[in-house]
This record gives C-alpha cells, structure tokens and sequence, in this order.
C-alpha cells in the first residue's frame, strides 16, 4: 500500500535541495540537483533497486521480474526544477514511482517484467534552453555537437557541465537506452486548471501538445497621433489587435480535438505617446494534440491575417519559428490506466497535455501513458506552484496499480 | 511680391546646419542650431529689421511702423530640429516672415503697427524633453526650478546649458515679453496628411488639439499557453486588443469636431511565446481641440474598458499622465486669413492641428491665428520630410497679406 507519510517525508526532503532564491532552485546539474540525485539514488538503493547511471547522470533503479528477459516496464519523471520552480514539477513522478515499488515490496508483490524507475536529468529548459535532454540522450538523440552548442547563461557549455560532473559527454551515443521497453509510463502535475476546474482528482493524459510557433510583422504607417484623423490611418496596432482576437476565437471555435492560440509577444514599434504604431510584430504559438486540428486552426489565422491587413490597408511578414509534432498516447495505455482509476472510484476525465513532458520521447516507439494529478490553481514554473497530498497520493495508489499490472506477462498492449 | 529664389536659397542655406547623422540634427542651443541661428539673425539685419535678442536667445525683429506706441503684430515660429529630422518644420515659419518683410520692402509697404517677426528656441521636445520652451519664457511661464529640472540626454541642465551661451539663466523671469501685442501668427507644415489626401494648398488652423493621456494597466491570469483551454483563460491581451479596437471605433464616432484617439505603447507581461499574457499596460493618447468632445470621447473609452474587463474576468487600473487644455484659434485671425486666402483663389480647407506649436502659447491672451502648408505624406520628425517650393512659396503669399493687413490700424480684430 502507497504510505502517505514516505510521501511527505520524501518531499520535505527534496524541498531542502535547493540553491538560494524563492521557491525551488535546483537547476540541471547544479550542486543542488546533484545533491538532489544523490538522495534519490539512496532512495532507491533503500527500495532494493538495483540503480545504474549513464554517461549523461539519468539514473535508473531496477525492480527485477521474475523473467529478466522480458521487455522493462519503465515509469519515470526527473527532478530538475526551474529558476524559482516548484517541489511537485517532475518531483512528483520520480518520488511517485519509488513509492510504488516500496508499496510492491511490502505486499511481496510478484512480477513477471523488469520495472525500471528512472529519473530523468535536465528536463527543464530553464538552464540550457533546451528541454528533456536526458530523455533524449537516452532515445539517442543527442550528439557531442549538442553538448558543446547548448550553453548556460554564465556560458558554459553542457560538455564542461558533464565533464565536471565526472560524466561522459564523448560518449554521450552511448547513452542511448538498448534494452526493450513494455511500456513508459511518468505521472505528473497537471501544470493546468482543467482538472480543478472540473474537480477531477485524475487525468489520463490523451495526447502531448506541440506547438507551431511563428512571428507575424503587421506594417503601416508611423503618423502622428495628433495630427492624423482617424480615417487616414494605417494603424499597424489596431491591426494587430484585430489578428489578436481572430486568434483567440478561431481556435476555440475548434473544440474536438481542442486547440490552443495564444500571442504571448507584441513589439510595438516607435512605441511613442505621439506616434501611432507603424510596426508591429506578435508571437504566435499554437497548439493541440493533433496535427491536423493544429494545421487546420493555422490557415484559418492566415487567411484572417491576409484579410485583416487588406481591409486596413497594411501589409504582414511570417515568420516560421518552429513546427514540432504532437504525439498520442497509445491507446492500450490509457484503457490500462481507465480500469485502475475505475475500480479504484477515483473522479476522473481524460485531457490533453498541453506542456511537454519527458513521455513524449518514449511514445513513437514504446506504449506510453500519462497520469496527471491537479495543481493549485494550474500554476506551475513558479514558487507558489502546490500539489494536495491527498491527490499526490491519489495518483501513486494509480500509478502503484497501473505498473502491477503492465508487470505482469498477462496484460498485453495491443 | 515674394521672391521664390530667395527662399529657395534660404532653405538650402538652413539645410547645412546641421550635425552628423541622418536627417536635419539641429538641436536646441547646439553648435548647429546655434549657427542657423546666427544665420536668421543676419537675414533679419539685411531685412532692415532691429534685431533683440532675450536671456533665453529667443530672436526679435522689428519692423517699426507708423505708429510705435501701437501693439506690436507678431509672426513666428523656430527652427530648431529633432534627432534625425527635417528642414521644414518651424523653418518654414521663420524663413517665411522674413520674406514676407522683404516682400514689403520690395513695395515699400507702409503700415502702423510694428511688426515683429521672432524665432523662438528650443520648439522641440528632442533635447530637453519639453516643448515650445521659448515662448514659454516670453509667456513668463519658465522659472530657474525649470532651468535646473530640464536635463539632455548627457544629463546637462538647460541652466547649465544657456550658461554656456551667455544667456541669463538667473533672470529667465526678465524673458517674459511686456509689449502689447495686437496678434500672433504662425504658418507652418501640417506634420499630417489631410491637405494632401483633400488636396488642398492652404489650411486654416480651427485650434490646437490638445491631449489627454494616461495609462490603462489590464491584470489577467498568466497561465501556461499550452495547458489552459481557451474557456479557462483571462488573458489580459485579449482584453487589451478589444480596448484598443474599441478606442479605434470610440474616437472615430466622434465626428464633429473630430476627436483622434491612439493606443501608441504597449507593454505585455512576461512576455513570453508559452505564457498567456498576464498584464499588459497601454499608453494612450485622446486630442481634440475640443475639451468637451474629448472628454465625451474619453468618458466612453472608460466605460468601455470597465465593460470590457468586466466581460472578460480581468482587472484593470487607470493612471493619468496629462491632460492639457486645447486652444482655439481667434475667430477673426480665422476671417483676415480666409479673405486673403480667398482673394488669392487658393484652394483651402478649415483643420484643427493634432500637435502642439509656440502659437498656443499666446492664444489665450492675443489674437492668434496659425496657417498650414501640406507636406509630403504628412511625414514629419523624419529626415524624409519635405514641403513643395511651390506650396512653401503660396504659404508665404499668404502669410505676407495677412501680416500687411494685421499691420494695419484699420484691421480690428474683434
């Protein structure tokens, strides 16, 4: 049985692994979240698992099956935090798991898989700029020209970072993870407030949004305001504004699956009291988890833009930022975790992950599903950034079940 | 008669002071400004005119008439620049009284009022931040506290600043000007483009708009921009974009007299491509030379953001920033310049001015009457900015009719 006092003793410990500043400051590979790792690899040492590290610092504990030679039922998350980030972002999945296996040990729980915990390094962006790169060296996707590119702000390079660490960054190909995986499975915050907001206790995730990204430059013309009556003006802000709310309505005009517009940038150029707008450039970001939602959400906003700048005698640049792929959880999976939460009784609804997690590296080629639990008010990537432990505990009694079951040869994902 | 090559020469002998860099860079009590100065000055003297100089460097020249003892008739304008400006603005004004004496000259005019024609300093706000501070010194409305608050871009005092001039810093009160003055009149460029889209030669100044401006600050929730439906949000750009579209359509109602209404600053918080934006401050700016149209117009502006706010879950606070008084042109300067404009069968048009000039700093007190030339596009503040010799030439007809009228004892203005 998942014990709810290992859980908050757990993560009163991870709380105190924090360099100076508010909330959690346990940026990848900073003495911190070195100290951070260390106790988690004591953690599982403690369970009887048999840890192993790679070149890139992920750790990984194992829970031997009874045939060794089946695929490893892997669970995982990382415990890397934001600059002034929270102690439930990732901390969560990682601690989550760990329980889950001191919950098997004590019932003398008997599995035909492997389970292989892992915490993940470096998940967050807040360091290095990039996201989930100890996922990726452990898909292979990651080059020694990538550790010598991706540099912190101080401007050192990921290389040094891991050489310092007593790693091995020129042999990062080998991190690559060879062994065969049944299945991925990583519980998280939702860093969301669908699950609040609807009082659910539990999300299955369905899917991981990706965003396309692009910029939009909005030209006219840069007149006084004074001196330019309201009929002879090209003004490039009430264009924008104009494109703003077409964003905002095209995309929850489309609800099935949902898709997300949000322009979180505007650079109004001169930006003067006594000029009106002559340039103005948005940053546009859109999201679903699928592609074709996505796609078609896009040229809708195009055709606006293109309208929009028509009508009022402006002309627009598009600027293409990035086009990342949305991935599906498999369908196995999410009935899997549907039965667990079922017949446990738990309030739940199935939800989409609009942020990236660690899982989306693992679902092209592995059955990969996502166990959200709720956060406080949505809010995460901030020190007020909260989870119940009731909920928390809620979702490792799921999470304990769910990888009983995937651990046993009988349940087969198809 | 006005001579064209005269002007012609003139403006291309202003065009050379100027200090490196794109454009007319001819700040306030510059070495450049200060030479183009000198060179009014000379032009005065050959003009035949007495020329006065005060504390602040303001330039009088008089053409004395019959009748000494009578008020004087004033004309004016600067010639002072902004960074990266033109040679028109203010110029015009200047060069244009100087050859409308000479025009006089020519005929051997004879009038009874003393004629006055004056260069002011410091028009633009470009050096010291504040504008129209010559006529402000002859208004008796700058003190020493100013002299020592006014401060340039390397942090060097206008006190220090008029010091270096051998100006008077200490009795800047002895600047104010105690002659009786009968009018005021100034012909400058538009700095808009209503005479050009109506095709018009001449404009005749109805009142100086004056602004009102303050800052809106819009408070939403700053979600994450992928796991916040878009029925969750509060996003405060959003709301910022219907309040700008709604002061586009508030402003543009008002019709008669016209109002202009500009959101010019936008600052969006925090600003990022995965964040919902969760504060944004608007900058913006209400003219009319109508105080009671504009505040009809601001009073539905603010409405119309509380409505908005209200609408959109989001909270709001407005910070005043000015709200100066505008000024109307005298009716009977309005009749003397449209019967000269009339009699030279010019095509005209009435129109207020959008930005500010020295003449509505004697409007209160004297008959004041301000005349418009088109520029191109209405570009001005820019190095492209350009007036047609012809169109500075008929300005010039113009303003040298109405000053002979002016001058005269049986001109009343009443």
């Amino acid at each position: 049985m998942i014990q709810r006092d290992r859980l908050v003793n757990d993560f009163e410990a991870m709380s105190q692994f924090t360099a100076s500043g508010e909330g959690i400051n346990r940026l990848a590979f900073t003495d911190a979240d070195w100290a951070g790792r260390q106790y988690i690899i004591d953690r599982m040492v403690d369970a009887g698992l048999t840890v192993e590290t790679d070149g890139f610092g992920n750790v990984i504990g194992y829970k031997v099956g009874k045939n060794p030679d089946l695929p490893v039922v892997m669970v995982g998350s990382h415990t890397d935090s934001v600059p002034n980030g929270g102690n439930y972002d990732g901390v969560v999945g990682v601690l989550s798991a760990i329980e889950s296996v001191r919950s098997m040990n004590d019932d003398g729980f008997e599995h035909d898989h492997t389970i292989a915990v892992v915490s993940f390094m470096c998940e967050e962006s807040g360091r290095f700029g990039d996201s989930t790169l100890g996922s990726k060296a452990m898909r292979g996707e990651l080059t020694v020209q990538d550790l010598h590119r991706l540099r912190d702000k101080q401007g050192t390079s990921l290389y040094e970072v891991l050489k310092g660490r007593n790693l091995n960054p020129d042999e990062i190909e080998q991190v690559e993870y060879k062994r065969p995986v049944k299945s991925f499975t990583e519980i998280h915050i939702e860093q969301g407030k669908v699950l609040e907001h609807e009082q659910k206790r539990i999300g299955i995730v369905t899917g991981i949004a990706a965003p396309e990204r692009f910029y939009v430059t909005i030209r006219g013309n840069a007149d006084h305001s004074g001196a330019t009556p309201m009929n002879l003006r090209h003004d490039a802000l009430c264009g924008a504004s104009k494109i703003i709310l077409g964003i905002e309505e095209i995309a929850a005009m489309q609800e099935e699956p949902p898709v997300v517009g949000t322009v979180g940038i505007v650079e109004v150029t001169p930006g003067a009291m006594n000029v009106i707008p002559g340039v103005v450039k948005l940053g546009v970001d859109i999201r679903s988890i699928s592609e074709v939602a996505r796609n078609s959400v896009v040229t809708l906003i195009k055709e606006f833009i293109d309208v929009t700048a028509e009508k009022r005698g402006l002309s627009y640049t598009i600027e293409p930022v990035a086009q990342d792929h949305p991935v599906a959880m498999h369908p196995a999976m999410i009935r899997e975790i549907e039965e667990v939460v079922t017949s446990l009784g738990v309030e739940y609804m199935a939800l989409p992950s609009g942020a990236g997690h660690d899982a989306m590296h693992w679902a092209d080629d592995v059955p990969t599903g996502m166990i959200f639990i709720p956060c406080l008010g949505g809010i995460s990537h901030n020190p007020a950034e909260f989870a119940e432990m009731d909920d928390i505990v809620t979702g490792a009694e799921v999470l304990d079940k769910v990888l009983r079951k995937l651990s046993l040869e009988d349940t087969k994902l198809v």
